[in-house]
């Protein structure tokens, strides 16, 4: 298969690094494309050692029965820090963000999600009213994903040492019995379905911190998918994965998957689902979607003859309106996404090199 | 009962505060004292609003049966975040401390540890051979202490708005059918025990920051306690709580266990077991060891006839060899923990007030 790989996507705004030049930690290394694969694959994996950590799912999933069984539910874990600056930005804050950060990991591995801690990282001098309005959200946003929040902990480091607030979220939930969600489970045939625009929180954040304007205003996805995740799971239960599309974007997300299952992706431009605005802000900001973060969106991965009623009991949820099918996982090229462009090409969507928006969740 | 309350401690590095003058974090928010108690009491437990995060327990217990029995083992859930500088201290390291601190919460619950996440905060300009190092020492220490690794999480926060590295990590056990340990059931005339040495971390860490030399070098005491708790449990099944008296030290443990069981508790100065050092620096710095962080110490409050036995099975262990009978739980000043002093004065020992030793941990 022909591949134009001089097209490559190179985002306009990402900073291209000479690979294995660094010795030290870049601000790509958390970017959630090639220089974070690079820290986990060679850094952490062979550091930490362990199939769990190596398998690099959104969340693990475990077994807590002591005896040789795998019978009953197996138990979820996931975390995440939160650094996204500012603070509070249109649609959402940093409290908001990590408890649907760590809901949603749990959700798209099929996990009812439970129970929640987190840990708070002070920065002296912070105004206390800030961290009430942190908490009052992440409760509101605890009630609405139907999960509690049951330990945490807070520091405090010395002014200059932090940024404000920075909020590591950890959760744990259930996977019933039987069910087994993977990004190493795609099979060529399988359809991909995406349920809404892209870009939305990756661009509403980045719109603050650089000033501009639209017509309407631009607001953050971000929102708890473990109701959309159980729509989907009740109507096809042989759905192979979900992935939420956060840092790094739908790139790092289907590139994780051709990866880890040995397939290909094939993506159609034309029906991945773009608000005008994030169109404009790209174009304007010489960013490529695809590569922007996405707090309130899954992917969706599905046998063919069960994609046209998923994608209808997706559109069907409110969080799943816009919800498209925007690609197939194929035999061809494994480990490679290809884009099929509006005009009639066809380029390869590698993982983002370098860094595009910094702290954006 | 005449209590003396004009010699309250207060330590004399500690910076006392006007109560409810501040509207910004100070650092003392930090400290595991007063204001770390008045910050959970009076913003997150009312903000979060739930029962089981007011119970204020080192770690959340939690049952996983969906139906209306309380059968089975109960899942621990814990998380920590850990900001000590320097990141390399005499005895350890922050990657060894944020699995010892985890594991830790989760033993003195009465949790068999089995899993932990791991979420980095990185600094733009950290060297990666620090990184490689901390998370050599994670590994070992996971080994050491029989937990597993199995999911984590990176950010990378900009130059001068982290400090090197935050690490958060969280942590699941299991609590077998059956046991309840809690800070709430301590009761008149039950003994506590300690493991040993009080103030080893905090004063070594604050040796390396102060460049105080001493003939032999002191050590941080950090270690995995899962072992010795367990021994504990075996020998007595009806020990009322464990804690480990990390930040705020022996101090915020013990009044923490006072106003939650609604005791009063009389600690005897001179059975405390102190290292010669540790009272040298201590008398250099104007702290008091009382309030001093400890990594791996826990105190044991069991029923009286069974306080010499759980006292020898705690020699017994390695990480238990200097354990000691320091003080009694009683009836009278509930909520008040008295200290006998060496010379056989009575002394309020209260919350720390304020911050005696920043971000040791």
């Amino acid at each position: 298969m022909a591949v134009d790989d001089s097209r490559a996507v190179l985002p306009l705004g990402a900073c291209p690094v000479p690979q294995s030049r660094y010795e030290h930690i870049l601000l790509g290394h958390g970017s959630g494309g090639q220089l974070t694969a690079e820290l986990i694959g060679k850094l952490f994996v062979p550091g930490f050692g362990g199939d769990v950590l190596g398998a690099l799912e959104d969340a693990a999933t475990l077994s807590l029965s002591s005896g040789n069984g795998v019978h009953g539910p197996r138990l979820a874990f996931t975390t995440d820090s939160f650094v996204v600056r500012p603070l509070f930005f249109p649609g959402g804050d940093i409290g908001r963000l990590a408890v649907h950060g760590t809901v949603n990991d749990l959700a798209v591995a099929g996990a009812r999600p439970l129970f929640l801690s987190s840990a708070f990282i002070l920065e002296e001098g912070l105004p206390l009213d800030d961290l009430r309005r942190i908490v009052a959200s992440m409760r509101a946003a605890c009630a609405e994903a139907g999960v509690t929040l049951v330990t945490g902990d807070t520091k405090v480091v010395d002014r200059g040492k932090g940024d404000g607030v920075f909020i590591t979220t950890s959760g744990v939930g259930l996977v019933p019995e039987g069910r087994s969600l993977s990004i190493h489970s795609a099979r060529p045939g399988d359809r991909i379905l995406v349920s809404g625009t892209l870009g939305d929180h990756g661009i509403a954040v980045m719109s603050v911190r650089e000033g501009l304007e639209f017509e309407t205003v631009l607001e953050s996805d971000t929102a708890p998918l473990n109701g959309l995740a159980r729509t989907i799971l009740e109507t096809c239960s042989e759905t192979r994965c979900m992935r939420d599309p956060t840092r790094g974007g739908l790139s790092s997300a289907v590139n994780e998957l051709a990866s880890a299952s040995g397939v290909g992706v094939e993506l159609e431009e034309t029906a991945i689902p773009l608000r005008a605005e994030v169109r404009a802000a790209c174009e304007m900001l010489g960013l490529d979607p695809l590569y922007v973060a996405n707090e309130g969106k899954l992917i969706a991965v599905v046998p063919p003859e069960h994609a046209d009623r998923v994608l209808g009991a997706m559109r069907s949820h409110p969080l799943g309106r816009d919800s498209a099918l925007i690609g197939d996982v194929v035999a061809e090229h494994p480990g490679m996404v290809i884009l099929r462009s509006r005009v009639g090409g066809r380029r390869v969507v590698t993982l983002l090199a370098g860094e595009q928006l910094p702290r954006i969740c």
